[in-house]
């Protein structure tokens, strides 16, 4: 899996955060996941089939998403409540259509199942593929979070 | 959403459990899912698209899934380890696959994307469709798991 493939999720994954919650995330470097212990207390997973069968997570720390859905949504949110987990839901799934959309553009037609999130402090995620898995950490004011992107080969 | 939709679902976990590990899953009455409360410490994910996108998933209790992979590997587990995670998404991955092929029996066409794992001590697990998501639990004599489906409308 090329960079080509990767890059439209780090762009879509700052431009939605700076639209959508006027976060600025900063994006590190990406790196092959050879584990699953990149943990957090909330993410959002949504699969992805068509031209190649794949996943994307985003798992946050409570502090991060808690910041970005008060920016978001207008109210401070101390605790991951039903509407943390929807907001989840839905930057998720408005990630996967902005990268998805950029995929198209290059040829790349893929289509997006229903977004899950999953609550509980410190899971871990293992992605299924037979591909490589690439993780790609972003740091924001209020800490950090992680977008995962694998795709079978 | 209809009980034709949720049936295969029921029917292919017996199935897999049954020829993969030697287990009885009694199914229990499928109901509504309210909340997101329903909680485990391991689950496979997985997307679905087509004809309609959805998601399914299958939460285990570390009683359970140490009972089933064991049984399936024909070694005795006693953590949530790295070849158990790998066999929920293959035990995931399956059930999707045999449900799937029913309900293209029944006219419905639909593909998966890759499974995903989550593993953490109680972890909840919310589907974001706009259609009723439908749990199903199972006992086994090792304890219990849930099978939730959820498709859009």
């Amino acid at each position: 899996m090329d960079m080509e493939f990767i890059n439209p999720f780090l762009i879509a994954t700052c431009n939605v955060l700076k639209t959508m919650a006027s976060i600025e995330a900063k994006p590190g470097r990406p790196y092959v996941k050879k584990d699953e212990n990149a943990s957090g207390d909330v993410s959002g997973i949504i699969g992805i089939t068509g031209d190649t069968q794949g996943s994307l997570s985003i798992t946050f720390s409570a502090a991060s998403i808690k910041a970005i859905v008060s920016n978001m949504l207008g109210e401070e949110y101390k605790e991951i409540n039903d509407d943390v987990r929807d907001a989840v839901g839905e930057i998720t799934n408005i990630i996967s259509g902005d990268a998805r959309r950029m995929l198209f553009e290059k040829g790349k037609n893929l289509n997006a199942a229903i977004p899950t999130v999953i609550s509980g402090p410190s899971h871990t995620i293992k992605h299924l593929s037979n591909g490589p898995c690439i993780a790609i950490p972003f740091e924001t004011d209020a800490g950090p979070f992680v977008v995962e992107v694998c795709f079978n080969r």
